[in-house]
């Protein structure tokens, strides 16, 4: 338990603050000899890095990680690896005029009231920017995976942003990374382009999006009752990324709407002598433990409250203000929390990986 | 940290099976001098109880709950306190058929995986009567707030069943505890019931549902930054709820629709002196911190797949079956989901406040 | 984290208090498959039952475990294992004089203090009665050891009584299930029995007593840096017990006083191709780590402060008394507290083989 | 729970190995509004550091630790606190001969049985270099003391130093910081230094210690059961430390040698309405709780096997050999660990400040 620490046995205690010297993950239980340099984390780094395109904030950050610790001629020891990010471009002065004034919508007005003061300077601790030590954590995860358990492969991408929803006919793995969206339908994006620019430029706005993460080849048997569950697990790693808002695993949310016969998932035997289903409403994950079959978890990110609308809010002292945002803020801060919920997929699937083999041993109950 | 426990402060572990001789739930952490008896907690398990209307199981258990430590001449001693219920209608014979057949939509195979073995009647572990442990958990929360936090008021009701919606334009707080369904809007309650009866006994289905759980008068302050934020324990203690596939906060999936000029909470001092806020979207909850509005959250329950319609599924030795689930099932297991939800949020609430006055000693940051 | 819990992966929560209806342990994180009856753990409580000999306690009381959950057909299934022991001897109206007194020596005052009320009746939450709990516990961590790793045998012994100790060279590895004192030196019971009598009925005092614990046959690699070191958790798990007032590994307290030249085990090879060590001053355990060798540690248990003699002490009120204890008090609790070491080394042992497998998957580095 | 996390609300998590670039601490659940500068760290941090007098390494480490996150404007904010120590003095070829050698008495073998690999450069994660993480930490944790419980004050001294004793007779709290073995019997200085210097000279060895830690003011009340006792937190505490083999709370091991009548602390009403206590053989703990009197704790640090004479030993292939280890060693770890042992019972204390203000609100049962 702790306020900034996931994890049961792979553990991510995230640290640092937007505008502070540097930001990290104390990374605790990896396990042993797991290759890792920071070459092998940096392009997930790269991935979530803000200012790469116009659709995205123009901050540049290189956000460059460090390993310092748990690193001994690149393989991890089994000791605590502190990952850390320098902060190099603060620029506080963007952020002075908000030291007494609360963002509607933002996390000013409860930091304050909870603790008393609050460091103001681009949301502090509650900024985005938290976001890359998961993913640098994430990094060392997706290592361990690859040695542990080679099949399991890890994607995010949008399935909506505001009005606009993918085709699912048109779905496409291969074109996820060919865009600026992580985008499934190649025949959105255009679309989706224009109408994010109009909204930045011209409507002085931003909106909000829908992530798909899915886990393919992640073993049966993950999760665990009842409330170490592989689901209520990626519901909160899901849920304690900035700006989420719900969470859905399967059918989630829609499966009010449905039926005993139509929402269940027939068994068969498959050639392989594994069983396979007919459908995957559950999502994967059935009584809290892994199916076999592709986990599937969506999450839903408002849209950022910084735009250059004004809003009316307080400042301190009571007194009545209108916020207008001017920084550079993400017209849709949905398409770069793509890579965190990967992230946080990894690390969760990792962490019940090394659960698992230390109740049960990794036995399997076999079938046929 | 543990499978079957959750809570930082206040923690809760439940045990037992559907068919074992018992189940209940170890409370550790509870402010000492809170009033307790059996009374406080038994009327948050008749409400949970099966087999009191027609529209849900009609399995028959007392449920009656036991304090066996804890409690002193009817006061909490801040030490632990067990919470037992008798097992007493356990018609293990229901379930013999079972035994050696994965239910589809159920856990039976994916607990039969990880464990190798399992306890097959009656689901085990996996049964929804595991939820009566947390009623009887939230007993004592509930009672802890009335000391603690006398404005707390948590509701639970059914916004959603199948295709059939409530009204909001009729919502009627009032209205909730008058009928089967703990629906709002009474005008929909007769069109439900007929629906639910048709589905049962015409249909031999069964329907998926929503519910929303609502705490008024929680603090502003309570939560933390950045994995222990109210919404994500919120988030966690929703999704552990057996059939829980989805979970939101505020305007919850919703959010990915909208812009941040529609989204955003305008901020105004009231006239006692502290903030309010023009809507809240955001559910009572910012940077996952509460903000003294009311916390709202939502979840989907789907439809239990127990059905009298045949669904095909395999058995333990590979060979396919048709599964016909008999026994005394709810048509929609929603309905009971309520007071459930009810009792992980009261954990949750009582949790963080306890929590929030460790870390904080409860200050206050002032505004005005 | 808990405050009744202990434990990484195979986690332990007891509750109950001396004169409550019951007492038991919530047992978490048990490895499935194991095979598990009340009548493999009873022994062991009979093993630390009272009323069995003249030297302890004359309370009667059977000690009888109920398995609740957790088993199913013989077998532990994976989920909480309850373990509940009724309470059947509570001669309330023995303690009924010391409600509103603190007896010195005791938890009375301080939990008082903290709580602001408490249950008097036998020490309540504080009676060596809940160590039970502990040993029913640890029957279910000996059967889990017995299949995970048969090698591991633990055994707990006196040394020390008051004044009186063993000589080491007459040390018997099988005298110490022959007397009442799990003396290894069957040369000294006499002696220890005749001062023990005459120290209970005409000194009317106590005596304090040292306990030696060995696990032997615990493979090398079973702890971790830095604080979950398995030092670190003997050390916890043994000055949780009632009365204890010291521990040590290997040399313990008298590593002080000797020199590194003195201190150093010197390392072989041994002829079966395993490293061996010229001696044992490290207990087994060096950087926190099982090396191989025999785990040794001490731990100190105090006088019971409930004699018959009288000692100063005051009331709730303030005002002063002279306190006597009556009731049934063993001269020296530390004969009992020897089956009470055992179940926490058992505990802590089968944690860390858990805790080891998850991270390391039980892998070994070669020498040799 | 975690490998290298200590603490309940007050958790520290350290990092970094003796010879890779940095080692720290990530500090979370620090009150907010703590007044804290890198300048009130860098003290304790100064008083640990090797290299200021003849009686330690003479390794030069300027220890200067940075605050990386967590505090701004001079305060802390509540949100984790990452603490920086680069390591500057790392002469590697110091170590490259022990790559593949076993030092007795060390973790060498034990890691590398464990995780099939290890840092080998200085001990890597097993160096005593980690305990200035826990300095730094523990200057956080005073520095919240300072504001919650102002009159708290810890002291740790030596009370031995192989044979040699002080004189409790002479004991004089002012002479502690007034000589290189933090000796509160200065009489006894002249005679430590002269063997210790002649150990290390001429006999090329080294030499065990005793230190005791005292805390003075803390609030009756602090503490729980039966886990989450405050000595029990103490002893594991302490048992963390490199070297430590052995913790009393009080009268300690010395509690097996006592009878009742001698062990039993009586009890008085002081002059201002609290109670008061004829002696302290309990050292401040009853039940697991504070008493209000002083909390008295002693460790024994074993000599370093770091020494010039030559032990025997292995090396990864099997093959022996003997060890002389030159490097820059310590011939007393004792004296370093004086300032770690104040360290560790200052984020104790401060720790179940929290909790207890978590459970209980800080309420105390009144007396008189």
């Amino acid at each position: 338990m702790s306020l900034n620490t996931f994890g049961h046995l792979f553990r991510v205690t995230t640290w640092g603050e937007s505008h502070g010297p540097a930001l990290g993950a104390t990374v605790d239980g990896c396990p042993p000899g797991v290759p890792l340099t920071e070459a092998d984390i940096q392009p997930w780094l790269d991935k979530r890095r803000p200012g790469q395109n116009k659709n995205t904030t123009q901050r540049q950050e290189p956000d460059q990680v460090e390993i310092l610790s748990g690193v001994f001629e690149g393989q991890t020891t089994g000791t605590p690896i502190q990952l850390m990010i320098r902060n190099t471009d603060q620029r506080s002065k963007d952020y002075g005029d908000i030291a007494a004034t609360f963002r509607p919508g933002h996390a000013d007005i409860t930091y304050h009231q909870k603790y008393g003061l609050r460091d103001y300077r681009g949301g502090g601790r509650s900024s985005a920017r938290e976001t890359a030590a998961r993913v640098a954590a994430a990094g060392v995860a997706r290592q361990a995976l690859s040695k542990l358990a080679p099949l399991v492969e890890i994607k995010g991408y949008m399935v909506q942003m505001g009005e606009k929803t993918i085709d699912r006919s048109r779905f496409d793995w291969n074109a996820i990374d060919q865009n600026d969206f992580w985008c499934p339908d190649a025949g959105a994006v255009q679309e989706w382009e224009d109408y994010l620019q109009w909204l930045r430029k011209d409507d002085h706005n931003s909106v909000g999006a829908m992530i798909e993460v899915v886990a393919r080849g992640v073993p049966a048997g993950l999760g665990a009752p009842i409330y170490g569950k592989l689901d209520t697990d990626i519901a909160a790693a899901m849920m304690s990324i900035n700006a989420v808002k719900g969470v859905e695993i399967g059918e989630g949310m829609a499966a009010a709407r449905l039926t005993g016969r139509e929402n269940a998932d027939e068994i068969y035997m498959g050639n392989d002598g594994q069983p396979v289903y007919s459908s995957n409403h559950a999502g994967g994950i059935l009584g809290g433990i892994s199916s076999g079959q592709d986990i599937v978890c969506r999450f839903a990110v408002k849209p950022t409250s910084s735009i250059l609308s004004p809003r009316k809010s307080i400042r301190i002292d009571g007194s009545p203000t209108e916020v207008v945002t001017k920084g550079r803020h993400d017209p849709c801060v949905g398409i770069r929390a793509v890579p965190v919920g990967e992230a946080m997929m990894a690390c969760v699937i990792l962490d019940h990986l090394l659960l698992d083999r230390g109740q049960t041993g990794g036995i399997r109950g076999q079938i046929g």
